[in-house]
C-alpha cells in the first residue's frame, strides 16, 4: 500500500470569494508546498507558511500526518504544478501550475500530463494505491469538470458556508471563456480539464488509469474532487473497479448526494469518522464545525486506521497541532498565515 | 531518524579505466536514478537500467532497500545533480550534474550548493540524520578533494582490484587543470570541491553542516567518500561530533588506514558486517569477493539493524535480488545493463 499525493496549484484559487475566508491570496499558493512538508517531516520545514485557518483549524495534512505517525505508510508526493518550492521529496512529471479557469485554457497540455502520469502509475509495483490531492481551489475546478462532462454538480467546500453559488458563477464564466456549454465535453474528459480544470486532475486520473491497467487496486482519497476524477476516468472509457474514501465531514455536508454521486460514477464509497467530536481541542472542534473537511488524502488515510487505533490518531493530531503552533484551547493560536482554499 | 540520500552524477565517471568493468559508460549516468527508485519502490520503476554487474553483483541500493523492508526508516532523496530523470520522489535543491574533474571547474557554484543544502539541513526537525550518497565516480572525486586539502589519500573502490594508480593520475591531471598543487586548498574546502570534486559532496556537507548547527546528530553513511566529506567539514571549521558508518567490505579493503583516516578527520567509526559469507547466493558472494562494497547508505543502514534481525535482512536481500532479475545461483542473471562506478 502506498499513498500517492499529487500536489499542485491553480490561479483559480485566487478568485475573490471562493478562497478561504481570512487567507491572504498571495500566501495560498504556498499551501500545497507546506502540506507536503507536513506530511513528509511532521511540520513545515522550508515553507514560509503554516496552513492553519484564523479559527485554529489546521490543514488536513496535519490529520494525514497524525495517521502516518500511528500506522506508518509509504508516501510518494507528485509535483502536479506546485508554484512554490518545497523541501518535501517530490516526483517530477513536468506538470505546470494551472491558470484561472476563466481563461480559455486552464490546464495546457492536459493530455500530455495524463500520459506521463499514466506511465508513472503503470510502472508502480504496489498492489494497492491510495491517491489523494492537495490543490487550493480544487472544488471549483471539480465543479467545472463535472459540469463540462454533464455530470451531477454538487461539490463540497473547505468553508462551513459553502459558496456554491459563487462557484457556479465562476464555472459559468469559465465554460463561456472556453466556448463550452454544460455537457459539451461528454466522452472527452481531458478536453474538460484543459478548459475548466486544474493540473492535479489529469495527474491523479493518469496515475489511477495506469495503476488500474497494471492490475493495482486504486482508492481515490478525497471528497467531491475525487468524484470529478472518477467521472474523468469513466468518460475516458475506463470501467475497472474504483473506490472513493472520504471523511464523515464531507459525508455530513453532502448527505445523500454523496452516495448518489458515487453510484453515478460507479465507485464504492468508504466514509470514516475520526471521532473528533469527543475531544475538547480547537482543531477537532473546527473540523466538527465543518471547516476544511477533507484534503491531502485525509479520508483515505483515516480509512486505513483500525478502530482501536483511532484514539491514538487523535492523540498524535494534538502533538502535530502543537508543532504547528495550535494550542488546544484555541487561545494563543499564533499561526494563521495560510489556509486551504475551498 | 531519517536517511537522507543525495544522488548525483559527475562526468568523471566516464573516464576510461575508473568506471566499473563491463559497464557501458552511457548507461552509468542512469545508475543513481535507478538506485533511488530501488530504495523508494523496491525495484527500478521508470529507469531503463538495473544496476547489476555482469557478475551478478547488485547495487548497494538493493541492500539498503532490504534493510528498509525489515526495519522501516524514513528516506529523503535529494537531487544532487541527477542527469537522468527518476520516478523516485526527490528534494530539489537546484544542484546541477558535475563535469569532468580534468576540466578547470568540476562543480560550478559549489558554495551556493553548500548554502542551499545547509538551509535544508538546518530546517529538518529530526533528532538524528544518517546521510548517504550515490554518485558513480565518487571515490575518484573523493581522492581529488582529499588531495587538494592535503589529507591522507587512500580511497576505496567498487571493484575488487582498486584502480588506485589510475585514479591518482586522473587527480594529478585534475589538479593541474585547476592550477592547484596537493594541499593548496587547505582551509578552503569548497574551492577544493569546485576544482576537483563532485556535486554530491557540497550537498552532503551542506546538509550535515546545517543539521549539526541545529543540534541534530549526524552520521555519514559511506566509506572513503564520507572521509572526504568529513575532511570538508573539518576544513570548514566545523568541529561538532561526527560519525561515519560503513560496511565490513570497505573496512576489509582499507585495513588500518580506515581507522587512521577517521581519527585524522575526528570521526567515530562504525563498521557493520552483514554476514553475507554464510549464504550461498551470488549477490552476497560478490560482496564478499570485494565488489561494490558500499554506497547508497548501505553501511549506515546496516548499522541500524539489531543483531537478531540481520538474518531477516539477508532473506529480504534475496527477495530484492529476485525482483532485480538476479537468481541466487549466478546462472541466468539476465540483467547487467548498468553498474556502479568505483
Amino acid at each position: 500500500m502506498r499513498v500517492v499525493l499529487p500536489a499542485g496549484t491553480t490561479e483559480t484559487a485566487l478568485i475573490d470569494g471562493i478562497s478561504a475566508a481570512g487567507a491572504a491570496p498571495e500566501l495560498m499558493e504556498h499551501t500545497p508546498s507546506a502540506d507536503v512538508e507536513i506530511l513528509a517531516y511532521g511540520e513545515p520545514v522550508m515553507s514560509p507558511v503554516t496552513p492553519v485557518s484564523p479559527n485554529g483549524c489546521p490543514t488536513p495534512a496535519a490529520v494525514t500526518r497524525a495517521v502516518r505517525e500511528v500506522i506508518d505508510f509509504d508516501v510518494a508526493v507528485v509535483d502536479a504544478g506546485l508554484t512554490q518550492s518545497t523541501a518535501a521529496p517530490t516526483v517530477d512529471l513536468g506538470v505546470e501550475p494551472g491558470t484561472d479557469v476563466r481563461e480559455a485554457v486552464a490546464v495546457p497540455s492536459a493530455d500530455a500530463v495524463f500520459d506521463r502520469a499514466y506511465d508513472y502509475g503503470v510502472s508502480l509495483p504496489d498492489d494497492e494505491l491510495l491517491i489523494g490531492e492537495t490543490v487550493p481551489g480544487g472544488t471549483t475546478t471539480a465543479l467545472g469538470v463535472l459540469t463540462a462532462l454533464g455530470e451531477p454538480t454538487a461539490v463540497s467546500s473547505s468553508l462551513p458556508e459553502n459558496p456554491i453559488e459563487r462557484k457556479r458563477r465562476v464555472v459559468d464564466e469559465a465554460l463561456a471563456a472556453s466556448d463550452l456549454e454544460p455537457g459539451d465535453c461528454e466522452g472527452r474528459p481531458l478536453a474538460a480539464i484543459e478548459a475548466v480544470g486544474d493540473p492535479v486532475q489529469p495527474t491523479v486520473a493518469g496515475i489511477a488509469a495506469g495503476a488500474l491497467e497494471a492490475g493495482t487496486a486504486v482508492t481515490l482519497a478525497g471528497g467531491t474532487q475525487m468524484i470529478a476524477v472518477a467521472a474523468v476516468l469513466r468518460h475516458a472509457g475506463i470501467d475497472a473497479p474504483l473506490s472513493i474514501a472520504t471523511t464523515s465531514f464531507v459525508a455530513d455536508e453532502q448527505g445523500d448526494r454523496l452516495e448518489a454521486a458515487c453510484e453515478q460514477v460507479g465507485c464504492d464509497l468508504t466514509v470514516t469518522d475520526p471521532g473528533f467530536d469527543g475531544r475538547d481541542h480547537v482543531a477537532m472542534e473546527r473540523y466538527c464545525a465543518g471547516e476544511a473537511k477533507e484534503g491531502v488524502a485525509m479520508g483515505g488515510a483515516l480509512s486505513l486506521v483500525p478502530d482501536d487505533e483511532m484514539a491514538a490518531v487523535r492523540d498524535r493530531l494534538e502533538a502535530v497541532c502543537a508543532r504547528l503552533g495550535i494550542d488546544g484551547t484555541g487561545e494563543g493560536s499564533s499561526v494563521a498565515e495560510g489556509s486551504r482554499g475551498p
